[in-house]
């Protein structure tokens, strides 16, 4: 596997692999790093599916919040440079801040009225920055195919009405979330709890087992199965419940009836958390039908 | 020449003569149609360049006003593709509004600071639509040059910024603007003006070469040459002014001092006027240094 900083040395490598392969696939996946099995699978299923596996590492600054964690988001870039090549990688990507922003970007890729809920609204301008380093990333490596965790469900329907909206030449590939043993989904951040918290974690995942239970009772509608869901992660002392939604998919809009919220018609609900243990903001979700 | 209405159908050419010319360019002129000499030149200069010229012609809604003339931009199919023709265009792209806008699109390529002066004052949310469209035509025909009048210098400041920000990989070529031998610059607007009209509209250019006169006075400072600039254009009694200004280029600031108004320092400044003649509004511009 290369490593590239820069993103012209980069761009060359990638030009001479299409003249040498002009029918070869490219596939990418864009990661902030600290990567674990949940990224692994996304490099293994693209190293099975294209010719060449491009990997980023970039904790992009334009999407964290005044407030948030840029500065002590957790980096490793030797484990990441390991876990890439074990999984697959050809090429990665690990460009610094001045490469990416030379000077201040002023132009702004935003997708509306899917980022105003969920994570958009505990984050706001979260999803500018990421419409922005994911449009500037697919510029620069040109991939046929990018793959995304569905554990950022929202995330991967704002770059796929990006790529539709924006005619991007490139397939997005959403992917399934990878989670620990005892269900807990994984996350570069879940380094950051302490034992007690760790364990007590397992509520989100166990909270959407339940929901997928309860949405199977014939009239439950999306304000009682919140209740539900909200009053089971109080079972958890340590939690503290940024946002707990029941939405169509992937409109992120409030079903309308209680029949919407039975699956099989077409459209589909998800069920996405936020939960907060000490300074660590945990998310999680299922989509159904 | 080919002409393409569907993306699908265009991209797949493209794809095939990609395939063909692995070391070949692709040269793109995206307009709004109703062709004139100024777009042929454009079409020109890239058929010298480049092994395959792309022309697009699509009036864009998105970049007009509820109150512009959209739905009265003159257009002229068979005119255009004749003069595509002529100048050496090998594929002209012209979808319709839902071939480009199949929903309505959420998500917007916006480029902040630069649209908000000039035209972007007077007509607010058009550069959103600029913006916006020219990315999706840059990702439809992936060019490797594109190819843009100066005649809307903010609309070239803009993209260059917007393909800079978004390492867009893409070469903007800005081109001269070509005028009638009278000065007008070419326009497809200009079919609007009555003959009264059309005769003082040559107050634009006239009033631009003064300044050029006038920017060449040791001590002259904007406001200063702004004024003279106003009161010439006062001479055409049909002449209503929207906005004469006189700012830094690319950058479009107001310049700091009167030795950034004199020239061969590094600084480019621009002198941009749009001026009304009844219901049409004309755009000319000289960028000096």
């Amino acid at each position: 596997m290369l490593t590239y900083t820069s993103i012209r040395e980069l761009r060359e490598r990638l030009r001479e692999w299409r003249e040498a392969n002009p029918k070869g696939k490219v596939g990418f996946v864009p990661t902030m790093g600290f990567l674990h099995e949940g990224h692994a699978s996304l490099i293994e299923r693209s190293r099975g599916e294209n010719g060449l596996t491009v990997v980023s590492v970039f904790v992009n600054p334009l999407q964290f919040g005044p407030n948030e964690d840029f500065e002590r988001y957790p980096r490793d870039p030797e484990r990441d440079a390991a876990i890439c090549g074990r999984a697959g990688a050809d090429l990665l990507f690990a460009p610094d801040v001045r490469e990416m922003y030379p000077k201040k970007t002023i132009t702004k890729v935003l997708v509306e009225q899917l980022t105003d809920r969920l994570c958009g609204a505990s984050r706001p301008g979260h999803f500018d920055g990421v419409g922005t380093v994911v449009s500037k990333l697919f510029h620069i490596v040109q991939p046929d195919r990018a793959y995304f965790g569905l554990k950022d469900a929202q995330q991967v329907a704002v770059i796929e009405r990006m790529a539709e909206d924006l005619n991007l030449p490139v397939e997005i590939v959403p992917c399934p979330t990878v989670r620990e043993p005892d269900g807990l989904a994984l996350s570069s951040r879940n380094v950051y709890l302490t034992a007690e918290q760790r364990e007590q974690a397992v509520v989100l995942n166990e909270a959407l087992g339940k929901a997928e239970e309860w949405l199977a009772e014939p009239g439950i509608d999306a304000a009682g199965l919140r209740e539900r869901i909200v009053a089971y992660i109080g079972r958890a002392p340590l939690a503290v419940i940024d946002y707990v939604e029941v939405l169509t998919y992937p409109d992120l809009q409030p079903p309308d009836s209680v029949a919407a919220l039975h699956i099989g018609r077409g459209s589909r609900i998800i069920v996405a958390l936020a939960v907060k243990f000490g300074g660590t903001r945990l998310i999680d979700n299922r989509i159904f039908g």
